[in-house]
C-alpha cells in the first residue's frame, strides 16, 4: 500500500481522492490545503489525516507520493519541496507558465531523482490510447496529417481568463500540444496560429482569444491542424483523426447514452458529455493507476517534466505567431 | 440490345423503365397498360412503342424479354402468355395469392422452359446481399439466429387492404419469408404468429392486421424471427441481422442524408429514407441487370417461380397461426 | 453516513464494496464471507470489519443496510434475519428460484417493513433508464412492440449450469421479464419460447438450452420479443428496441472505444465490452445510490419483492411454454 | 422537352448523358466529339445525333443547351461559341486554369446573357445542400470555424498532373474554395498553405504538392480549414464541419453499403464509396436538374462564371502562400 498525500482539496483533487480509495495498491494518507475546511471534508470522507501546512505531510517518513493540484503557480515550489523531501510526485498541467521556473525545477528533479509525472491526462484515454498504439504498430503506416479538436463546452470566469490570457493556448490546446508530439513521436518546426473572438463582450469581458486555428509541420515532414472553441453548446467536442499512408484512425466523441429517438423528424443522439471529469473519468483512473506502477517498478512515469516544458514552448510560438500573424519557427 | 416489353405502366413500371433506359444492353421496346395514356406517356419519353393489346408485343419476334407489373391477380394469365410466346419473363411479387394458380402457371414454366425470375428485390440491396454473402462465405459460422425488421411507414388505402386481407403476410413479410429461405438456405418447419391492430379505426377500417411478430423454426435448427408494421412514422424500417456461431451480421438501415447536426439538446440525423421506391432504388437497377445477364448467358434467373410459391406457402401457414394462436407445422 | 454490511465477498460484492467506498453518503462497515479470507482482504482495503457470522453484524445497532450477493438458494434466509434485525435490505436477482420461498419472504418483509430493493441492476443503466422515460413521457405514443437482445459472450461453467437447469430464462432473460414490465408499466398475458442447443457438447455438456427466441402479448395489447444465447462471441450485446405510434427508441450497445480504423478494407470499431461488470459498471454505481437515497428519504426503494417474484413468474412460464411447444397463459 | 448537347464524350459525359435519359424535362439530341467514335457509341445508346463539329450541332436551331466536359483548357473557347449562339451552357470546372481567359469569357456571358452554370457538384449533394440550408436557416447562429477534408484515394497519372502542377489547388480543393464561399456567404481576406509530398517518386515522379493543410480568414470572421490528400487508401473522403454559435452540423462520408460485421476482433463496415462518380451520383443529377428547372423558369442558373472565377482566384493565392510560406491576403 503506497501512501499518498494529496495538495490541493479543490475542483480536481477528489477525483484523485476516490481514485486512490478504490485502487488496491495505494491509499490516501494526507489532504493539505490552505482552506482547512476544504481539506478536512475531503480527509473524513477517505479516513484520511488532514492540514493545511504540507511539510508536515512531507515530514510523514512513511508517505511515498505526493499528487499536487493546486493552482499552476504554486506547482513549482511545492514540486521542489517535495523533490527535496524524496517523494514521488505527479503534478497537474501546465506544470507552470513560466519557462525560466520549470526550466529551474527540471534541476532540482534531476538532482533528487524522484519518480515525476505531468498529469497529460488524455494520453490515458482508451480511445485515444488506442489511436496511439495503433499508429505505433504501423496500422497507418508513416503518418501524414493529424487532426485535432479540441473545445470547451463554455469559457472560463473572467478572473481566470484575466490570470492567464491566451489560456486557449496555454491551457487548452497545450493538451493537444502533448498530443501531437506523443501521437507523432515528433517536434513541431513551425507553427502558424489564426485566433478570432467570437463570444460577445458579456462572456468575453476581456476579450481573450475564444477561438483558435493552428497548422503546424513535423521535423519528419507531417502537417497538423489544431482547432479550438471555448463555445461548443453541444458538449465537451475532443476528436484526434490521424491520417496515414495506409488508412485513418478517428478518435471520436462520447455521447452521454447510446439511445436513439426515431421520429417523423428524424433520428436524436443525447449531446455529448459536457464536461471534462465525466469525459476523462477513465483516464483519471488510468493515469494514477499508472503512476502508482511507475513507482512500484522503479519504471520512469510515462510523462515527464520535459513533456511539460515542451508543450509549454509550443504553447508559447503558437501565441508569438498569433500576435504577429506569420508562422514562427521551432527547434525540433 | 436486348428489347424488352413492360406490361403495367403505373407504380413500379417506370421505375423498370429508367432502368432499361441506362442499361448498356437492354432498351424498352414497347409499353403495354390497358390504360392506354398511361402507356403512351411512358412509352413517348422513352422512345418506345404503347399499346393495350399484349398479344401485339408478344407477336413482336424481336422482343426478348417482359417485366410484369400489373396487379397481382392478373400476373398468371400474362406469365402464361408471354411463356408461350417464348419471352424471357420478370414478375413483380407476389405471383399469384392462390396457391393452385402459381402450381398451374408452374407447370406452363416447366413446359416452355423461358427464363423466368420473381422481383424479390430485397435480394439484390448491396447490403443485404453483403449479409447473404458473407454467411454463405461461413463468416458467422453456422447460423443461428435470424431477426428480419420489416416496417412499412404507413398502411395502403382501404380498398387496397380490402383486396387482400391479412396483407401484412402476403404483400409484407412475404418479402422476409424469401429473404429468411434466401439467407439461411434452408426451409421453416414450424412458424407462430400473432399480430395486433393497432391502428385506428380511421386508419384500418377493415380492422386488418397492422402489426405482427413470427417465430419460426428452421429444418437445420436455426430460429427466425420477423416484426412487421404499418406504421414506422420515422421512415422505411428494412433492418436484418444474422447471428452465428463466430459473430453478427446486421443490414442497417439508410438515412435521407449523412448529415449530423449537434446543439444543446443532442445530436440530428435526418431521418430513413421514406419511401421503398428510395430505399431500394439500387436494389431495382440491380435485379434487372441480373435478369439481363442470365438472359444473355443463357443461366437460369436468381429467383425462380419456386421461390415464390414456396413464400406464399409460408406467409399462408403464418395466417393459420395468427388465426389459431398456435404454431403450424410447415413441411421442409 | 450509512453503515453497511456485505454478506457475500465473491464476484460482485467488490463492485459493491468500491462503489460504496466512493459514495458520500455511505461507508462499509462490515464483510460477511464463508470464506474467512475473502471477507478479511475486502475488509482491509476499505477498512471495514469482516467476520463469518452475519448474526455478529446484523447485533451492531449502527448498522443501517446489508447488501446480500452470496448464491440465489442462500438469500432468503438471510433476507429473513436482516428484515427482523430491522435492516434495509439491497439482494442480488434472482431473489430465488422457488416461487414459494419467495413468497414466504415476502410476508417477513411485510411484516417488518424494512427498505428492501431487489437488484435489477439494468434499470439503472443510463441508456436504458432514458428510453424508460422517453415511453413514460409519451415520446413514442403507445408501445406496440418491445423486442429484447440479451447475450451473454459464454455460457457459465458446467457445475453452474447443472445447478440451474434453463438458466437461459431464470439468470439471464429473467432481467428482460423484469424490464419489459418496467418499460410498458404492464403484464404478460401469453408467453410463447422456442429453444435451442447450439453449443457442442464440450461446452455445453448438460444440454441445457443455450439459445432462445421468445414472444409475448402484453394485456393492454403490445407484442414482445426477447432473443437470447449463451454465445455472443463479440461481446455482451445488450438492445432494446420500443416501437410505437409516434416513433421508436433504441437503447444500443457500448463498445470498449470509441476509436474508427479506416483502411482499405473498410472501418474497424472495438468490440463491444465484454462483460457485465463493466458494461453495467455505471449501473451498480446508480442502483447503489437509489437505495441509499430511498434509506434517508424514508421513501419504498424502486424495485420490490413482488418485481422479483413476477419476473419469476413469467420465466416459469417460459419455459413451460419451451417444454410443450405451446404458448402458456399467463394471469396479468 | 430541352434539347441538348453533350461536348466530350469521355469521363463524366456519359454520366450527364444517362442523366438526361431519364430525365422527364430533357433529351440527348446531340453528341460531339472530336473522337468520333466515342461520339458514336453514347449516341447510339441514347437515340442521339454524333458528330466531331460542334458548329454543326449549334446551327441546330431546336437546341436549347450545351453540356461542355472536355479538358479544362477547352472550355472558353466553346463556351464562347456556344454563348453566340445563344444556347443555354453548363460547364464543368475549373472553367480554366488561366484567369485572363475567365475574365475574357466573362465578357462574352454578359454580352449574350445566356443561362450559364459551372459544375461545382458538391452543392447538390444532398448531405452537403442539407447542411448549407441549415447554416443559412441560422440553426448554428454565426458560423464561426469550417473545416472541409476533401481527400481522393490516389493521385492523377503523371501526364495529368504534369499538365497542371498544383493540381491540389486547381482541381481538388478548388471545389472547398466554391463550398466555403457558398456555405458561408463570404469571401476570404487572407490565405496560409502549407504542402508535401508524401508518395514515392514512383507514384508522384513530377513531386507535385500531394497533402495540403489550408487556413483562410473570412472577411466577416470566422476561420476555414481544408486539408486535402491524393492518398486517401480508405476511399474518397469527403467530410465538411460547421461550428457556430448555437451548435455544430457535420457531413459525413457515404459508405458501400450499411453492413456491419461483429466478430471476437470488432465491428466492421464496409469502405468509404471509392470513386467521385458513385459518391456524387446523386449530387450530377441534380445540378442537371437545377440547371434545367433554370432555363425552364428563365432563373438565373445558381453557379455563375464568377463563382468560377473566385474559387480559382482563391486557389491561385494558395499556391502562392504554400511557395512563399507565408499567408497571402485577398480581396473580398
Amino acid at each position: 500500500m503506497l501512501d499518498f498525500c494529496l495538495v490541493g482539496a479543490g475542483f480536481i483533487g477528489p477525483v484523485h481522492a476516490a481514485n486512490l480509495a478504490v485502487h488496491p495498491g495505494a491509499r490516501l494518507k494526507w489532504v493539505i490545503d490552505l482552506d482547512r475546511h476544504a481539506a478536512e471534508a475531503l480527509a473524513v470522507k477517505h479516513g484520511a489525516r488532514d492540514g493545511s501546512d504540507l511539510g508536515e505531510a512531507l515530514a510523514d517518513s512513511a508517505l511515498a507520493a505526493v499528487i499536487v493540484c493546486t493552482p499552476p503557480r504554486t506547482h513549482t515550489p511545492i514540486i521542489e519541496a517535495a523533490a527535496r523531501a524524496g517523494k514521488a510526485i505527479f503534478c497537474e498541467k501546465p506544470i507552470d507558465l513560466d519557462l525560466a521556473r520549470v526550466e529551474a525545477c527540471a534541476e532540482v528533479l534531476a538532482q533528487t531523482r524522484v519518480p515525476f509525472c505531468v498529469g497529460f491526462n488524455r494520453r490515458f484515454d482508451p480511445t485515444h490510447r488506442a489511436l496511439h498504439d495503433a499508429i505505433r504498430s504501423g496500422e497507418i503506416g508513416r503518418p501524414e496529417m493529424l487532426i485535432l479538436s479540441s473545445r470547451d463546452p463554455e469559457i472560463s470566469p473572467p478572473d481566470y481568463v484575466a490570470a492567464m490570457p491566451y489560456g486557449i493556448f496555454y491551457d487548452t490546446m497545450i493538451h493537444d500540444f502533448d498530443m501531437l508530439r506523443w501521437l507523432l513521436q515528433d517536434e513541431p518546426v513551425e507553427i502558424y496560429a489564426r485566433t478570432a473572438c467570437m463570444l460577445d463582450a458579456k462572456e468575453n469581458p476581456h476579450r481573450d482569444p475564444d477561438t483558435a486555428m493552428v497548422v503546424l509541420r513535423m521535423a519528419k515532414g507531417a502537417l497538423v491542424h489544431v482547432n479550438s472553441s471555448f463555445r461548443a453548446v453541444y458538449g465537451y467536442d475532443q476528436r484526434i483523426e490521424a491520417f496515414g499512408e495506409k488508412g485513418m484512425l478517428v478518435s471520436g466523441n462520447q455521447m452521454q447514452t447510446a439511445l436513439e429517438r426515431h421520429d417523423k423528424d428524424g433520428v436524436r443522439r443525447d449531446p455529448l458529455l459536457h464536461f471534462f471529469i465525466d469525459r476523462y473519468a477513465e483516464s483519471y483512473r488510468r493515469e494514477l493507476d499508472a503512476f502508482i506502477q511507475a513507482i512500484k517498478t522503479r519504471t520512469t512515469p510515462e510523462i515527464g517534466l520535459e513533456d511539460g516544458r515542451r508543450a509549454l514552448m509550443i504553447a508559447e510560438a503558437g501565441v508569438r505567431s498569433a500576435k504577429s500573424g506569420t508562422p514562427v519557427a521551432l527547434q525540433a
